[in-house]
């Protein structure tokens, strides 16, 4: 077996076997494939696509990559393509939990507008995002979720993949974004997994039409792999939630898990309850029951505090920066639109998310919204708060354009 | 202006700008952008092509990326796509040149098969094939004709990128084969260009259609580049010459200068008439009779030996070996195919050719074919003799599949 006429076979469009995939992608784990020629034949797979059965034989070679958990009773978990203000997490996987089905989940750091899970919860004084693997699944064990960042030994294919795809323009292939996914949560051990596919201009799935397909492509995935997935597709035109802002974000959930309603108490229910429904076998109208009960009854709060407290963060000591300043609406009229993606290029020109990987993140600092679409606002309303780290910081006049008024 | 942005944008078969190709391509040579990234960049091109425009572009930026070599009185080119037994330059050339039209022709290695036309010149004893500038062109004032090798200072950018292109799978762009070549022949000072475009599975051009659209923007890019370019095709399913070896295919172009009929006479008077029918703005038919008396007189002859001479070799030490194994007939029947692929695969397989850029050559050895396609031969008949290095050499059957016999 030879690289160039793997590579050659797809640039023709041809289907690739299990083993031409294998020689391929592990050859470039053991480098004996060459970063230039992966990234070819990335693009290759690009431009002319995997087929299902490509796609499930290379989702299978990134899983048996690195370490693969399991775990005795069946565990769920979920991931979202990634949205401004996605505080999902915080909110839906402890209602699951409250409700007596196991979450075990790794998560990313963010690279781009506003921090990924482990950010906001680093927020969190004194939170373990490490964790090695007879801790997450004592904790797992013991009080029913655990939520640390992804481990190197899980599918460092992807790892090493993922940092090629990001430099070489192929980012927007869906066979790679359902590999690289469903690889991650299957090696993570997961039986119930949501998706939370984001669509929208500055989402990396562009059309509902390429969100569907990924969608479908990933629920069969899963099937072959015999784990239960349900996705649900999103549109990424306004933020998700009011805050974005690592502490900020933090706080939110809080108030959702303690009762809150809006966008991201409405999403956070839908995914809580796609997963009780497969984990129960029970009707999503029920699923939903379970899981707005779950807030009602206060169980879901209660094990968000008993899950950060497990990983030893002190919610008392979370900070969101006291400088505050206010962007106030010019003129009289109805909101019409929040621009996500201004919103998320604010909050990191604050100081919320990173521009490289390396780069320090302030948890304090973010905008929180505080009129919605439809609000009727008046002239020198108060639009949003930006939490700053120093009334100093400048910014240009198109920083602060993150509503629509009509 | 950033790479990805521009790799993305051929991805999604956009045009790319000169401005985008020469970020792209000098940001390879000034090691700004990766290897990585421009094989991603050279697979998307490959599938989804460039404009005539950006082929033009491309051309220019590799044109200018060395030296610009140019001659008082106009000066003639050819080149080959690459054949078995294609020695039609040490023929057709010497005729141009003894008609009166200036050749200024810089070759390459062979990587493959058989050698190149510059191995093919080292296997006469003392021919140098290095030459600088002022030698170059003053050998073409004095006498008329100079061929050597590829100066590492004409087009180092299509040098840098072939050799990506060779193990990324990426060679087969009709845009990128167009560029590389047309780019060094104008930069080499030509102003009449052939090109010999071979056709068939061996090839890196496989259809007639792809041939005719490479011939076709050619022409256009030399017109863009006030040169002119003629263009033949000819398939490559039997070997050119019957002798497929570099000293072997010396003589065989000495026997054709003498007046020798055949493949390679037919071909090379073809090539050198469509250079002087454009030098001598005559028809076709005057050329051909001009290049055919070139050799009639013994003038081309003559020239090639002077030509020979002024760059030191000594064609009486020219030197093939004695060993001599013959391929008989099996079978009683008429010659139906030869086969140029296994013909050059045998002559590599006895040291002709290179595996590997460092390899090295063995001048004395190859093959002869001495039956031609519809002759008809009888059990036991000679069909091609093999000039080997050593008696013990180990062939397969397979090796010695050379004919087909019906």
């Amino acid at each position: 077996m030879n690289i160039v006429d793997i590579i050659t076979k797809k640039k023709n469009n041809e289907e690739l076997s299990y083993e031409e995939l294998d020689f391929a992608f592990n050859g470039y784990l053991d480098k004996d494939v060459a970063d230039y020629q992966m990234s070819a034949l990335l693009m290759a797979i690009t431009i002319n696509g995997l087929s299902l059965d490509e796609t499930i034989n290379l989702t299978d070679i990134f899983i048996k990559s690195g370490d693969v958990y399991s775990f005795k009773k069946k565990v769920a978990d979920k991931h979202s393509t990634g949205g401004i203000g996605d505080t999902t997490t915080l909110v839906a996987m402890p209602i699951v939990a409250a409700c007596g089905v196991a979450v075990a989940k790794m998560s990313g750091r963010g690279l781009g507008f506003t921090g990924g899970t482990i950010d906001k919860l680093e927020a969190i004084p004194g939170f373990e995002v490490e964790m090695d693997k007879d801790d997450f699944y004592e904790q797992i064990k013991e009080i029913g979720i655990a939520i640390c960042s992804q481990s190197d030994k899980i599918v460092p294919l992807d790892k090493a993949i993922y940092s090629l795809r990001d430099v070489t323009g192929t980012t927007e292939s869906l066979a790679l974004i359902a590999s690289s996914i469903i690889s991650k949560k299957i090696a993570c051990g997961a039986s119930y997994i949501v998706i939370d596919i984001k669509v929208g201009n500055g989402a990396l799935i562009k059309t509902q039409e390429e969100a569907e397909i990924l969608s479908d492509w990933m629920v069969k995935i899963g099937k072959h792999f015999k784990r239960q997935i349900e996705t649900i597709i999103t549109p990424m035109d306004e933020p998700l939630a009011d805050s974005i802002g690592n502490a900020l974000e933090i706080i939110e959930a809080i108030e959702v898990l303690d009762g809150k309603k809006g966008k991201l108490y409405e999403v956070s229910i839908e995914i809580a309850a796609h997963i009780l429904a497969m984990a129960k076998n029970i009707s999503m109208k029920d699923a939903i029951i379970l899981a707005q009960n779950a807030i009602k009854r206060g169980a879901a709060k209660k094990m968000f505090v008993r899950w950060i407290k497990a990983q030893r963060g002190i919610l008392s000591a979370l900070h969101v920066s006291d400088k505050v300043v206010y962007i106030r609406s010019k003129e009289e009229g109805t909101v019409e639109e929040i621009s996500a993606i201004n919103c998320g290029r604010l909050a990191m020109k604050l100081g919320a998310g990173r521009v490289k990987k390396n780069d320090e993140i302030d948890y304090s600092v973010g905008v929180k919204i505080l009129k919605q679409i439809g609000d009727y606002v008046k002239e020198r309303d108060i639009l949003a708060e930006l939490y700053v780290a120093d009334y100093n910081f400048k910014l240009d006049e198109e920083d602060l354009n993150l509503f629509v008024i009509k």
